[in-house]
């Protein structure tokens, strides 16, 4: 399998020509009008990548690629803006190297041979980021440190269900290896097959679940990172109260601290009960009160997906007037029928019908919950043909509590309709939970809407500024799981409460004292290289 | 109700002659021979506690005590060492002034006071600290800030469940401030009724129930924290994946980087349905097997507390060869008969045996389960009475690995045997799990032996450092919910990894640049007035 260097995933899993037809049938249907020129990518061996302007000292040289497709392919990530840049072959700041360390010493030299010669460096597991998270959007020589081939699980405790994984390990490599053992990590992000345990660390990945352990943060037992001043190693610990929370620190710090070379991450059984049900409403209000009964009830769904009507017929080919609920339960344990039975009898309590119910989720298509899935996960390919068309086709999430997302909802879905018609004329936006809390849940839009060839990515900006501003007044964050990055830093920075941010600032000042750790993520270079 | 000076919770509560009898008796059982002579504690008014050597400003004199017997109660927290050294008249350090701010303007202006004058302040919850936390163990003045008059509910979100919590609320008081709203913040140490919400931040307490929602880290939506360099208020959010968790830095750190003054906390409805059950095991490696498999098997009791043999006849007057597993489950949403049959059933398969099944596990006495509730609200009580008799009577506590807890047990176990024939000649020790995790309990251990008046703080000391030792190299925490303190530096110190340390460091430099706050606790002085 090849991996594409301007778009998600794989070449030989991009949309088949049926796919595409289809897809740009249902656009033409959706926004009349639209133009649909295809704009493929261009040779990416024409673009015209600078020479590097470092020179990896004899040691690291075997480990480092001068390669201009390969430094091409880890200049940013994969957010809509990057394809469309990548499309249009503007190449922005490319890394002068991509370096691949094979152990944990090579981490730590080169690590040492950047901070001592002002290189910048950015940690980079899968390339995912939807955030310019690993985009050396800055000046001077930076070094991209892909930690991919690092990627065995190294230990397994069956008894205490954990293994320690190194942070390279690709979603699916990582799984691979687990299954022999009966456990799974059960950490299923949409861009877990292009994602690594180290980037869900660094990024606090959200996985597939809606409740319960489904963060990678509560997932973590223990962490190990290199950091240029030494490594840090915590204790494998099921819980401690002894002082603040080391790995808290690291994880969401987006390799602004250190390199997270490897975890002891806890593991589950593989489930072999599933239930399944799928619950239409009326109305969208009563949907969400349905959604809350059930998320404060103490069952603790596996799936607890809201779709608005927009999101269901677009992506589970299901037609509702007010929401549709898809719910699951799983165990390892025992059935769990009596939870799927209370937790539906909550949704029709709030007038929901239920549409069907399955055992196994996973079993098939068809019905709402499996149409639901395999959309999931052929949605980022098919962002890259209507990316190709001049649409603009972008997500954007937060989490707020119960009782401000009604306004959250409101605010924001206004903001983006007004966006939109501004700046592209047509398009649509879509709503559905991905988590949900006692608390609160995690809304997660999606914006389909017509661009001009050229202006796309301005036009999203335009957009994603809307969006962001009303998700910070309304009381929301600016991003639940997609993390901070480069994109968000403009409303994180004035979410985050300004004491932590100067004591984020003296903790990387003692960790990272030459400043070389993706700057400008989270906080401003304390000093880069230029 | 009066709080004792010298001992636990309220004089009124404090052990009656027949209770007092009672202990004794048993006590004479346990260890023949032990002088039993009671020391009860000195007229406080009669210790020399020296003048304070700070005068506070004019504007905030009206919220500081200069009373040496209200001084001489904020000098230490609640420990046998604290207790004994009380009841000897050992005053040690006091505190040079007690201040009671009424309003966060208060806490601001103390803070700008002490730190400009290089005061150190000590935050009080309730002080039940057990670890030395609240204990001015350094020279120079020093102000102990008792938040208890900032205790109110400010605020009731009933649609997310949260409540916004000043954080000097006593347990009871605050529970009083949600009952009418049919919320309850559901978090039960057994130090409820004297330590207060601000309290349980500082030190990331750990709840009365088992599993899930009961570490007050996972109850904390958000807070709101004065330091000396700014007021740190965080977001309301259910969940968000912003950068490291800002509230993250703050729970758990001591008083060491800043005052928490309020908390929006996340509620529950109060349960309708509790179930309970107590099953008996001929072995205790069953009775931990059956344990795990219930930790693991994803139903979430409220209650899963395994005792030991000498644990259950001690605190549950019942006689078990293997061990007593203490079941519950509770929900106000749904009958959880289900869960219970479940976990009773796997507790079978491993050779347990069901002596009893109740609804709601509060509502009388007589059974294994509610035995050991009230003995557990009359510990600290009782332990006072032992105290007084040269008794040495003390837990510990850690968390470790499933694979790891049986090297562990054998090596704290006998690491404490050796240290009480070393030390004292007879005691016992009694282990129960207070928490049970899937990857690891939550090994809770009891000390009784026999002490020589005078003596019994060194001999203490030395008991825990043995079993601290052990821990520590067994691979356990040094602390799972009472926190570092004072008392746990040297291990906590070890346990820690050394960037997190130095991080921790850089924080508090930019957050208490005068080192004004708690000195010593977590990390060592950076500045310190002498």
């Amino acid at each position: 399998m090849t991996r594409s260097w301007w778009g998600w995933g794989t070449v030989e899993d991009a949309a088949s020509e049926s796919e595409t037809n289809e897809l740009v049938a249902r656009i033409s249907a959706l926004l009349p009008g639209h133009d649909l020129t295809d704009h493929p990518p261009p040779d990416p061996a024409a673009l015209e990548v600078p020479a590097p302007r470092i020179t990896p000292p004899g040691s690291l040289a075997r480990r480092c690629s001068a390669d201009p497709v390969d430094r091409l392919g880890h200049a940013r990530g994969k957010a809509f803006r990057d394809v469309v840049r990548n499309l249009r072959g503007e190449i922005g700041n490319v890394p002068d190297l991509v370096a691949r360390p094979r152990e944990e010493q090579d981490v730590i030299d080169l690590l040492d041979w950047c901070a001592g010669a002002g290189i910048a460096v950015v940690p980079y597991g899968g390339g995912s980021s939807v955030v310019g998270g690993v985009e050396p959007r800055f000046d001077g020589p930076v070094l991209t440190l892909d930690l991919t081939e690092m990627d065995a699980v190294l230990e397994v405790d069956p008894i205490g269900r954990a293994a320690r994984i190194q942070a390279g390990a690709l979603g699916p490599r990582l799984e691979d290896q687990l299954r022999p053992h009966g456990l799974t990590l059960r950490h299923f992000p949409q861009s877990f097959g292009f994602s690594t345990l180290g980037g869900w660390l660094a990024t606090r990945a959200g996985g597939h679940f809606a409740t319960l352990y489904t963060h990678i943060d509560d997932l973590t037992e223990s962490m190990r990172v290199v950091t240029p001043v030494g490594i840090s190693q915590s204790r494998r610990l099921p819980g401690s109260g002894a002082g603040p929370a080391p790995d808290r620190l690291f994880l969401g710090s987006e390799g602004t601290l250190g390199v997270i070379t490897e975890a002891w991450m806890r593991l589950q059984q593989r489930p072999r009960w599933q239930l399944t049900a799928s619950v239409s409403f009326g109305d969208f209000p009563a949907a969400v009160a349905a959604t809350r009964a059930i998320a404060q009830a103490g069952l603790y769904p596996s799936n607890c997906r809201l779709l608005d009507p927009a999101e269901a017929v677009l992506n589970a080919n299901t037609h509702v007037t007010g929401g549709l609920l898809v719910l699951a339960f799983e165990s390892a344990d025992h059935p769990v029928d009596a939870w799927l039975e209370r937790a539906t009898r909550i949704a029709c309590d709030h007038g929901g019908l239920v549409l069907g119910t399955r055992a196994r989720s996973d079993s098939g298509t068809g019905d709402a919950a499996g149409n639901w899935r395999s959309a999931f996960l052929r949605m980022p390919y098919q962002r890259d043909v209507l990316a190709r068309r001049s649409m603009i086709v972008e997500t954007f999430e937060t989490a707020c509590t119960w009782a401000e997302f009604e306004n959250l909802h409101a605010a924001v879905t206004t903001a983006a309709q007004q966006a939109i018609a501004r700046v592209c004329g047509g398009g649509v936006i879509t709503c559905r939970f991905t988590h949900v809390y006692p608390d609160g849940p995690a809304p997660y839009y999606g914006i389909y809407a017509s661009g001009r060839w050229g202006d796309t990515v301005a036009q999203w900006d335009d957009i994603k500024t809307a969006v962001s501003e009303a998700i910070h007044t309304a009381g929301g964050t600016i991003t639940h799981h997609h993390s901070v990055g480069r994109d968000h830093r403009r409303w994180y920075d004035r979410q985050r409460p300004d004491p932590f941010a100067a004591a984020l600032r003296g903790a990387k000042a003692v960790l990272d004292p030459a400043g070389v750790l993706n700057p400008g993520v989270l906080i401003d270079p304390i000093r880069v290289a230029s």
